[in-house]
């Protein structure tokens, strides 16, 4: 079975990563628990984009950066607004309900990205059920790979800052977000005004590890002590800020990232040339196909697929930054 | 201003009850902490509906109600189903989440009521996401007052025992349903298939009391220490369970369903005779009237009364077994 | 079986209580949902004590408005700091650890009292283990019957404070330790910094019922919503704050904790006649007797109590507003 | 600063494991989210230990492992037993209430060991604030370096199948355990009566990584789901599994725990000859010393240690396998 476009975390380990891991092995450890020389280069080549200070913290995983990020924004008794099809209200085995105990409100989106107008109708209906709405959660390419414009970021943080809200935002898959509308988180986290957002490693080839990064320091209290209390530290922490550091010094987030979209586009263009369309605007490295039940059947015999909509025959395709054209034109002669 | 139809926790205690409390403060205090007479008397009352061993646990309110039967029926990592307008999910301040920590996986409903194709369509997206659904929870009558016939009952609990889950009823206003049925609860509960469900005090008359009935033995595990643990017990607790067994002795439930129903059919009526539509089919005894803005604007400087709906411009009038024809007739001359 | 010396929570409700509740049954309900006008009058007569703004909350029993004050006063990567033998970690079934997930740590006290010494020796390990001690939880008097002097309490107070953490002190009994040391809330409460406790309604005589009052704004946010969420609202609820109102009003608290303490300081003379002695000092209106295991067996056939402490075979006996002279001289001659 | 003795997370991969995890860089990654080859080979040498069937869970850390084999085994409502020294109740955050919400009973134990006579302790006032004991929670070694006999381990497991508890073993440092006793797993788990077990990576020369093992189906339900929901699983889960495998088949564990037993009996000898005393015997890699704090300040300029247990003047000093005798001594020279 091939899993050629399975997604990002079907594929190795960054050979430069890698050795960077390996490298590290004969330094001493030093400051474990998250102390580590390469955590403090990592935050700072991540300062480096932003003016006021920030604060940072790493997880093992993008459902744990995600945990992190609203256990710190959130009191008990707030709640968490987000698109319905959200990767924290959907793909994460309810962790923020098991680990927060917080509420998620939800609305529906067509294209997975929330609007003043949908927030309107989330909290008009809040407003009854007296709930204590207190963070915008949104992700940057959303759950169906549509990307925000940074107006429309703009707009979302404005909403949720004059309601006394803040914005969270879900970037497991920035890096691809950035490289497709050609900016830089200067511009696209700093100048919108997200409060705080992931930094996602894992899929831009790290072998595991987010980063976490506030904008406020009230958001930053404890950030240590709550990482051991969420089961997120590593006593010998530097082979996870290792791999983050790596991934910024090397600007490996940017390249990845521009192979992966390109190869998206690319994969887009030949199944529009086999009459193939997609639910979603191609904007970042995913291609969500319509795909009928008999070719379903047919190419599921040699990928590793599944649908993603099984009412639409929806199937989501991922390129990543290793998806050759050759690859792609295998794939596409299934059709 | 008249809180005429605001609903059954704006009325004060039935007189029998209060009755009932004052004479029990006579008699020594015997078992507190939830070993008292009257809590005996008044689960062997709800025992007689039913052939098998019933296991019961009392509750302060109808949010813990809940919360206390899905403690007992989810494990900490299954999830619990619902139509999204259920009371669970949006009226009790996300207790559910905070004190459980498990997922509600929602659907809409167009009358608040769950369907095997509803769940069906929820359950594909389930099995998408990895959740464990375990509990199929119900409202009868629905948040919109809408009811479930037992066919339809049984259709919801075949299919989820069909599918390994168990069915919980929210009966916070269960007298109301069987009252507009004229059937019984062996006949509603004992036959359908309901595994467990809550039999509520409060808006049957009592000053504060909800008792949750477990049809398994496996859902009744340690029930004085959960409650105990989860804040609802009281150390003078026949004052709770007197009231529910009063409720129970004397058919107040009954008695006090009839005349609230009666009493929202009426105002349906006299509201229609007015030109004034209904959002949902009346059922049992509340009223989702459809009033624009203006006459709303006109009405609420007498009656206190909110949107239920504000886009759809419905309020929700509930009638209560005090409720008399004087006071809609007077209600109804504002239109 | 005789329940006589097992507790205030045997009794029934105070008569002017029971009538207070009968009487409003007659005034309509106003805002239910605790913004009933009995809520602002208790809270009215409390501020009374206060020169700076109080905020206050109601809960069902003690447990849980332990539970609510500490939800309000602790972070959720904060730690609560007892004495080991304190209700909060003994008799409340682990709901602060179920309800709010925070950590307990406790230093054993010869007494039931913490001292800055104890306190010391506590922090001096916390440091080592990392965890971020926050509210300092004491009860007076304590699980032992002993009560802090004001001066004792004000050191304790200092202490927490120069480490930047807050006071919270359970009180349950509150009165009984007010009455015994012919003081006032004022003295007590407000001049030895507590920054918030709770004052018991059921062991002064309520059906039920506790206030919870806050002296900082910042413990104060989203208290009725926090209320909802933590199950402890009464949609009806002028049926619980009538009760604090009536027992402030009344001062039923001073009244009745004055018969409870003389009438245990009278079993405390009698059982020494009879040889008999106790293990902590009879301080409020508990008496810790050391009661032989033949004595014992030859009593609880008679009286129902149980030891409290099985391996020094000592009996906690509490007497109640309700305890008369022949009552103790009855139950002396078992000796 | 030299880190020598500050313990087995201060030094880095062992070279078999970072090279078996580079080299399974160019495999292609099968079944993530726990599904790979690597995580079946694991369980299958850990299987061949025992005669019935084990099921496994890997977790990031050892807080990780502890909480992940705790939420399989205790019910909401249950409580764990353990030593008020262990570690889960001491050096993990809190970790267990935070995420679990179970009480902790804890008892004093004078060498970190719990014996029956300790339990009967602890039950016994249970009994009386009528806790749900569950689960008995033990490591070993101890957080002090001790160590059970397997007949002391199996009188443990005795008592708690008798009392319908189950055992749970810490395991993070276990083969230090059984390279000391010469034992090994099918002796020390296997016929001793554990039900479940952590088996520790990291401490044995792994990146990060722990195996949790139960030897009860009925605790094995939604293994996978559960550990997503605790944030514990990686996409790219080999590299977890394909270390525990490695140590398991080239049985690193043994060879790097019969080296650092032997370095800490050296060096227990060393301080000896130096007058320098223990407050634990020494049975694993762990040496606690007495230094008096004169001592302690001229060795704190040249080592990075910290007061253990700062009242008795306890320093922990922790051998790995790779701490030499020329270390020691030069070490030891300090005195």
């Amino acid at each position: 079975m091939l899993s050629d476009f399975r997604g990002e975390v079907w594929i190795n380990v960054h050979s430069e990563i890698l050795k960077a891991m390996e490298e590290i092995n004969d330094e001493p450890l030093d400051g474990g628990y998250g102390d580590d020389v390469y955590a403090k280069r990592a935050t700072a080549l991540m300062q480096a984009n932003f003016d006021e200070e920030i604060f940072t913290t790493f997880a093992i995983n993008g459902t744990a950066a995600n945990v992190m990020a609203l256990k710190a924004m959130l009191d008990r008794f707030s709640a968490v607004l987000c698109a319905k099809q959200t990767h924290v209200n959907t793909y994460e085995a309810g962790a923020l309900e098991f680990n927060l105990g917080n509420k998620i409100l939800t609305v529906d989106s067509p294209d997975g990205k929330l609007t003043p107008a949908l927030l309107d109708e989330l909290l008009c209906g809040v407003q009854n059920y007296k709930y204590v709405p207190k963070v915008v959660s949104l992700a940057q390419p959303t759950e169906y790979g549509t990307l925000y414009t940074r107006a429309e970021l703009k707009t979302v943080c404005d909403y949720a800052h004059d309601k006394g809200m803040y914005v969270y935002l879900d970037g497991a898959r920035l890096p691809n977000a950035i490289a497709a509308q050609k900016t830089d988180l200067r511009h696209m986290i700093g100048e919108t005004g997200v409060d705080a957002f992931s930094f996602g490693g894992t899929k831009a080839g790290a072998m595991f590890g987010e980063m976490v990064i506030f904008r406020r320091a009230e958001f930053a209290r404890c950030l240590k002590y709550s990482q051991k209390q969420s089961m997120q530290h590593m006593s010998k922490s530097k082979f996870l800020s290792v791999q983050i550091w790596k991934i910024l010094e090397r600007e490996l987030w940017l390249k990845n990232a521009e192979l992966s979209n390109a190869a998206a586009l690319l994969l887009e263009a030949r199944l529009r040339e086999r009459g193939i369309k997609t639910a979603y605007k191609v904007e970042s490295n995913m291609v969500f196909a319509v795909i009928d039940r008999e070719t379903f059947e047919r190419i599921t015999k040699v990928y590793d697929l599944h649908y993603w909509d099984e009412k639409r025959e929806v199937v989501r395709l991922a390129a990543t930054y290793l998806t050759t054209e050759s690859q792609i034109n295998q794939f596409v002669t299934m059709f």
